[in-house]
C-alpha cells in the first residue's frame, strides 16, 4: 500500500504526548480517529519523535499506509474535523516506503525559556518563566560540550529500554528570539532518548544559576547516572521543531 | 494622594473587556481586587485603552491614587495573587498628578493575521487565521491612505456617544513578523474610538480580497456612514501594544 506523510503542529498543553493510549487524550489518538472518519479505514500511524505529555511540536513528522492515493486535499479536510490544537500543515506522497521515524536522519527540538523578572499571559504554557539568576556566558559553554557524540546515561530515565545510551549532537546553541525576548536552546541530534533534552536544560538552568559548576558537565557526558545530572525541566518550554530525512 | 502608574500585559481570549462590569470577568475587576486585597485600601482605577471583550494587551497602562508609596514591589506582589492571563510588569511612581487616561499622547494598536493555507495551533485565539486571498499590495495602499486625519464615523458604531469623529492617525503600517509569519497591521493615533481598528481591519481585508474597490476608502475615511465601511474583525486579532506619554 502507498505511503502518506503528514507534517504536524500541536500545542501539547492538553495532550498526554504523542502516543494513543486507552482512555487518555493523546496527538495519535487525535489524528487516528480523523483520518479514519475521512478514509473510512484502518490506521496505524509512525512518527518521527514520539513526544511526552505536555510536549509541543512545530513539525512533527508522521506515516501511515493507506490504499488508494488519500493525500490530495487530505491536509485541509484534516484540519476541518481535527481539534485546534492540533494542525496538520501538510499531507504528500513521500518515496516508496518512506518510514518517517526509522528514516529521519536528525530530530531538532527547541526549549524555550522567558528569563525575566515578570511572567507573560502569552507565554504561558508555552516558555519556562524564569525569574532567578541565569548565566548565560554559562549556558553557551555548557552548550558547547554538549556538541559531539556522549553517553546520555545521566539524562534519561534510569527505568529506560535503551541499550545503547550514546548519541550524536549535531548542533546545540542558544539563541535569544529577538520579538518575544524569549531564550531558545537549539538542539538537534540523530535521535533523542526518553526526558534528554529536558533534563539538559534542567541541568544546565542549575549551572547558570549559580548551584552547579560546569566543569561537571563532561563528566556527566560520559555516562555518569542519572542522579548525579540535574532535574527535568518542564514539558511545556519544549517543541519538536523540525526532522530532516 | 500620590499616584500609581501600572504597566499590564493580558490575554483578552477569557476576559469581557477592560471595564469592570458586574458579574463578569474583566481586566480592570481583577486588578481591582488584586490591588485591594495587597493594599487594604479601596482602588479606582483608570486605563488608557478601554478594550473590548477578548482584545489583548501588551502594553496597558492604568493609574490609580493609593496612599502611601505602595510601588516597590507592588509589581511582584501583583503577580502572585493575579490569574495567569493577567500580568503586572511594572508599578512605578509617575510624576505628581498623572492620570493614564487624559495624559496620554498616542496609543498604538496591532492586528494580527495568519496568512496562509493552513491554521496553527499556537496562534488559535492569537492571530486572525486568513486561509483567503490577500492582496498585499493593496494592504499597503489602504495602510497610506489612513495616515492623516481623517473623520472615522464609518468605522465606529452608529450608536455611540463620540461628539466629534476626526482622529490624527500618527502610523498604519503592515509589517511581516520574520518568525511566525504573521502578519500585523500597526496603527497609532492619539486616540481610537470603539471598535475603530477592527472596522479599518475588515475594511482593509474586503479591499485585500478584491471584494471592496480600494477607490472606496477615501470616501469612508470623510465621514461615511457605518454601513458603508466593512465588517468588524474578530477582537482575537488585536492587541493594545503600547501607550506614549
Amino acid at each position: 500500500m502507498p505511503t502518506v506523510r503528514l507534517d504536524i503542529a500541536y500545542d501539547g498543553s492538553r495532550f498526554s504526548g504523542w502516543a494513543a493510549q486507552p482512555g487518555l487524550r493523546t496527538v495519535e489518538g487525535e489524528l487516528q480517529t480523523a483520518l479514519e472518519t475521512i478514509l473510512r479505514q484502518e490506521v496505524s500511524l509512525t512518527a518521527a519523535g514520539r513526544t511526552d505529555t505536555g510536549v509541543h511540536a512545530w513539525g512533527q513528522v508522521a506515516s501511515f499506509a493507506a490504499s488508494g492515493h488519500p493525500e490530495r486535499g487530505l491536509a485541509r479536510r484534516l484540519n476541518g474535523v481535527l481539534p485546534r490544537d492540533i494542525a496538520v500543515t501538510a499531507a504528500t506522497a513521500p518515496p516508496d516506503g518512506f518510514d518517517a521515524r526509522r528514516d529521519a536522519r536528525s530530530r531538532t527540538y527547541c526549549y524555550r525559556i522567558l528569563a525575566r523578572e515578570f511572567p507573560s499571559p502569552f507565554e504561558e504554557g508555552r516558555a519556562l518563566w524564569w525569574p532567578h539568576r541565569l548565566d548565560e556566558a554559562a549556558l553557551d559553554a555548557c552548550a558547547d560540550l554538549i556538541v559531539g557524540e556522549h553517553d546520555f546515561t545521566a539524562f534519561t530515565p534510569t527505568q529506560t529500554d535503551h541499550v545503547r545510551f550514546e548519541r550524536s549532537i549535531l548542533r546545540a546553541e542558544w539563541i535569544r528570539e529577538p520579538e518575544t525576548g524569549v531564550l531558545m536552546f537549539w538542539i538537534e541530534a540523530d535521535a533523542f532518548m526518553r526526558n534528554m533534552v529536558r533534563a539538559l536544560v534542567g541541568t544546565m538552568l542549575e549551572v547558570a544559576r549559580g548551584r552547579r559548576d560546569l566543569e561537571q558537565l563532561p563528566g556527566l557526558l560520559e555516562g555518569a547516572p542519572r542522579a548525579a545530572a540535574g532535574e527535568t525541566a518542564p514539558p511545556h518550554g519544549l517543541y519538536l521543531a523540525s526532522v530532516a530525512y
